[in-house]
């Protein structure tokens, strides 16, 4: 049955070296896992300067993507199962499946709750490096040519999008160079249709000495011919670090939580970042056992 | 009945102050008038610098819009009226309503008249700071990334194309660093069609000491499935000033006129820019009563 | 009967001098020859200064196309023929017409032999100035703003990858700035559908003092609706030069040849090159005598 796959979620991704104009960028993905109805996509991407030949690993991400039918897009297709070189190999895929599974579900859950929109903040009256006073938005009307062939948007517009309206909470809280460090898995919960307006949000939510984690939220108002409430589509962290003029790591600003809700959501962040830090020690030290 | 906004104009508009690479546009619009088939929208547009805080205004546009079914893109739709706040609200609306109505009835007419082609006139044969030395022209193909949803033409892909041709012909003529300064009223008297070929086309009509006026016109070619003839699409009024390196305003080589036409229309763009210069000092004496 | 023209044929195409940002193209086009079934294009493209009024011939070039029924893509429409204002310019457009017929059947012919892919090659392990050594290719998923009203790729995105994988195979060989000289025949043997996903592959034929040849094709998948085979779409050669930081011309290092295939494509580009050189000579003399 012809089908197209549907972006359904990227997990946890760093950005490891920036890509310069003029440089070609090495794109490749393989198949890595199939439940019954999603296939788990790995990509890796190399920066190369085809003058000096210097290649670089830019990032990697796993992507997992739903089919849906050509003919009813509503319509989950059956994914036909891959062959795997080893037995190992399916058992990690399936434990990522699930992990993710849980993820989603939780995300979603939280997305329940509502949230007051952050639209046009009455900037002025918020004290420099509270949440309020670096809260931003972007309202962006997706055109034909934001959209894949059957109309709906590609997930590549929602990210860049996002990671504009981080990147302005960023220099607002901390007036310097900001640059992306990270994204913690984007969950795309619903598609959003050709001739929608989205409105992409975002709050600061922790900070450490040096990085900060941004909230970002996608809601989309499909308001052309069927009308329809708004819904949340999509919801990630980003994590951005502040640069000097040299391009070193600067000490970030404090974020000051005055709210329940600013304290809550700040305990978790600390939480997803310590997480994080512990993982990558690990990682580390496995790496250097080896 | 589902339908579809058609810009059909755009008031007198000054450009305030210019938004840099990097800065944050707030676009805010609100309805302040309604019609029976029309409706009026102010727009209010701020630039941001996000690292300083710095906000500046960098225009205020008031534009007029026509609902037209999406079943039948030919039948306007009755606007819903809206609620004014107070009584003085709906009759300002209605004065300005009959005004543009007036204006555009009247530019209409205007465009009745035969104007000669401007396309590739013979420069080298011209005098510099003679109208036909400056003429210039672009010609567009339609494409889908111009177009609505409905295949219409962008209102705003039709302005930028046009302040394009203007900028071309201030720049020929006073070989400087040129910027647009304002935008007379700009009207849609028809809408034009995906794969139509367009020619806008500009010609000076007026010169102050530090000011050009500069007449822009679209025409239509809507050759694709049903041939037709060439149409006057859209017509406005620029004005430009011209800049040293500094950004300081320079004065302008005087416009030669040579033809009764041209003579006749300096001494309507000198009509206009009298007109425009009085309004805007019995603002200031209003604003400085206040 | 309505009809859509479909660009068959590029001629050999010469870059005389760059645009530059800010100037304005003149591009102006008329016919030149009908057979029955296509139509031969001479385009003229001549860059302008708007602000010295200094105008250079940027190329000129002439194109082939065929028209194509609206209601069948398939089925190619008759052509009604022009009027000539000399018996010769007739004589002369059949020429033409007859040489690029023989010029397409060969090319089609070559395209019939099996060619090794060249995505991903092993470079680390190659020679310096080697063919497999700078060999490269892009892959380009065609999206709605790729293809006309119809839903085919335009020629025009199509040239310009074959550009760019032309100048990244450059780019790998003498590792300096390149620039594009001149474009040999580019033949459109088959239309590509909207949503094909098409790979550009680029390698070294020829190398002289100062030019490096390049070949390049374009296959195409169209793996979305109706799944059918991988085809050649596109080939041509393009001539690139390198440049110092000063704009000139450098020497270009020598292609290494290894395979019998290698060394036969460099003596067929060497053919092309003498051929070249010696028409240009032609034309020298001829227009020296004149």
């Amino acid at each position: 049955e012809p089908c197209v796959a549907a972006l359904a979620r990227v997990e946890r991704t760093d950005f490891l070296s920036p890509v310069c104009i003029g440089e070609v960028a090495h794109v490749s993905a393989e198949i890595t896992y199939t439940s019954k109805h999603s296939v788990e996509v790995q990509v890796n991407v190399l920066s190369e300067n085809i003058l000096t030949g210097a290649k670089k690993v830019t990032n990697k991400a796993t992507l997992w993507y739903v089919p849906l039918s050509l003919k009813n897009v509503n319509k989950v297709v059956e994914v036909p199962p891959i062959q795997y070189a080893r037995k190992e190999q399916e058992d990690e895929g399936r434990k990522r499946y699930e992990e993710q599974k849980l993820d989603r579900l939780e995300t979603k859950q939280r997305n329940g709750d509502v949230i007051f929109p952050v639209i046009n903040p009455d900037r002025q009256t918020k004290e420099p490096h509270t949440v309020g006073y670096s809260q931003s938005s972007l309202i962006h009307l997706l055109g034909p040519s934001d959209c894949t062939l059957l109309g709906f948007v590609h997930g590549g517009v929602t990210m860049k999008l996002m990671d504009e309206v981080a990147g302005i909470v960023a220099a607002r809280h901390c007036k310097t160079n900001i640059v992306t460090a990270s994204v913690d898995a984007i969950n795309f919960h619903e598609k959003i249709k050709k001739g929608s307006v989205i409105t992409i949000s975002g709050r600061m939510t922790f900070t450490s000495n040096k990085s900060m984690e941004i909230e970002v939220f996608v809601d989309a108002d499909p308001f052309v011919d069927e009308p329809q409430e708004r819904y949340r589509a999509v919801s990630a962290f980003f994590t951005y670090v502040s640069l000097s003029k040299e391009g070193k790591p600067l000490p970030v600003p404090q974020l000051l939580t005055e709210t329940e809700d600013e304290k809550r959501r700040f305990e978790e962040g600390k939480g997803r970042y310590l997480q994080t830090k512990a993982k990558r020690q690990a990682q580390m030290q496995q790496a250097a056992q080896q």
